[in-house]
């Protein structure tokens, strides 16, 4: 069984980009160090500095995800202290942050990712990736066939919001909206050790490796939405009214059991009419779906994070009574409070 | 995590059936016992009495297996002590035994299972099963469209005896020969625990249940065929030929560092030539393929319990140098021998 302690062991191309980083810090010591480097060289060996345009690929071809796995579904670790450059690429990027931090950005906002962060990124998607030194993260790349193959053609049949993002993401083999999906699952252990044996799987590449990963990697998603599916934010990256929807977010999460629509239109100077369907074609929900994801999610932290009793965390939230709370819990989660607590 | 302690309680029906087989010892009260029995009573609860004859159904359709889980795919407990009828049925059934033993047969042959052991029984194929009171099995009954979408349409692309077997058997809805495929999984801890789990996701159903039911089942096939491809026999019941396959085997099996066509051709009073046409038709495989398994999985047991070098394992078994065994090793388990130590 791998442990974190290999993957924290330094590969050739992370001690470089560490050496970079190091003499980054000291500008004329990096001068020195950079006319020391060979471009050509460099992008042999798939080595990408900033500083020589040359060596930054704009563009990832669906070939990497293809040829590298027969089965289009790679796990690798993220290089430690490779220059954030921006790219994108043909297939899609899941990144798992294992411990200290990950810098997730697009060109228009910044994400700092802990662990138990996944984030999805869709083909077409620019986007910039920073892992330091103290950091670990794992990156799942799927061709869009493979992605298709899992979410869309197989057994995922339960409409929610992940199998919805995959689904919208590998229909064009392009990103509608720009947009990735992150979702918060926290320190739980089993996708933790799930996401090291898919690792390791693909290390040993053992006879039966490729229908053991999607297998593994199909777990992980189902496990990762029973319990997370709440934890999901959908990151949209539309330059004007990208700031309206994370003020509505943020007006929802904060305090869902008094979220009303007609005191969030006038914060917004905004109609409640124009604002319904801001939202709506922003989010590809209604604002009262929005409250009670909000609601939910809510309540699973507490449930979680607290011992206050199922009624008084029903009471918290917003609902009228434990037994409308529960089955709203049970239509998001399948299970009732009670188990989701002894589960997590 | 479920335990074997909680699959040996007794169930209303395994009850039932304890009654039934105790009573069955002595005659006068057997009498007794059978005359408070109504049959239509036992039909509804789906019992079964041999000695009522319309309560024992002798096919079981595809709708079982359909219907009981959208997925097709229903892993259950093994009633212990129902009584070994014979029978057949539309779906696969894969029986895998957890402790004690199973008696296996069909209309011309029996043979105990023990732990760890695999029986698949492909539709239409006509068995008796007989889980006694000390013994506890599982049996996970796929519909032919969950082991098409599984094994054929899938990942599961390296053709080996199990593949082949679950493809030949879901491609026409029925048995072609009638045979049963047995697989020895020995004492596999992963094995077992995955089987457990499969058990315990479908007793709970929480949210994505079925997408995690076929992952795990896909992992349990992928790990199952990784290291015990070679203890898969298939149990031909055609009348005539089968004792000739079973000569074949044992010949080859005692001793495949000697096994010769020749010699195995006067042993069965037949040419050489007419000895190599039975075997590929009988069994779809080649004298000198059969020869190979035989020497490959002599070696794997070697490995498991024995101290000897790879070196002189692969004298053992019969191959020139330890160079050549390796290769070969390696093109059945995808790892070397030394590995493989390792991991079993």
């Amino acid at each position: 069984m791998i442990t974190l302690d290999e993957l924290r062991k330094w590969t050739p191309e992370e001690k470089f980009y560490r050496k970079y980083a190091r003499m980054k810090r000291n500008p004329q010591k990096f001068q020195q160090f950079l006319s020391t480097l060979d471009a050509g060289n460099l992008i042999e060996h798939g080595l990408v500095i900033p500083e020589l345009p040359e060596t930054v690929p704009s563009y990832f071809m669906d070939e990497y995800a293809q040829s590298c796995a027969e089965g289009g579904l790679i796990p690798e670790k993220r290089h430690r202290c490779q220059p954030a450059f921006l790219h994108q690429h043909a297939f899609f990027e899941i990144v798992y942050v294992l411990e200290g931090k990950c810098l997730h950005a697009s060109t228009s906002m910044e994400r700092e990712m802990e662990p138990g962060d996944l984030c999805i990124i869709p083909p077409g998607v620019e986007h910039r990736i920073y892992i330091g030194e103290d950091d670990l993260a794992l990156a799942f790349r799927c061709s869009v066939a493979a992605i298709r193959q899992i979410f869309v053609l197989s057994r995922f049949r339960d409409t929610n919001t992940v199998v919805a993002f995959f689904s919208a993401n590998s229909m064009t083999g392009g990103s509608r909206n720009n947009s990735c999906l992150f979702m918060h699952t926290e320190h739980n252990e089993e996708l933790r050790q799930l996401a090291l044996d898919i690792y390791e799987e693909n290390q040993n590449r053992y006879s039966q490796y490729i229908p053991a990963l999607y297998a593994m990697f199909e777990l992980f998603w189902a496990k990762a939405m029973r319990y997370y599916l709440s934890s999901c934010e959908v990151s949209s990256d539309l330059p004007a009214n990208s700031l309206i929807v994370q003020a509505v977010y943020d007006y929802i999460r904060n305090a869902p059991e008094n979220a009303n629509l007609p005191a969030l239109a006038q914060r917004l100077h905004y109609t409640p009419e124009y604002t319904s369907k801001l939202i709506r074609q922003q989010t590809g929900f209604t604002f009262s779906d929005l409250v009670s994801q909000a609601k939910i999610s809510k309540a699973a932290h507490l449930l979680k994070n607290t011992n206050h009793t199922v009624g008084h965390i029903a009471e918290l939230v917003g609902y009228r009574n434990a037994e409308s709370f529960i089955r709203a819990f049970k239509r998001e989660f399948h299970m009732t409070p009670t188990e989701y607590r002894k589960h997590i």
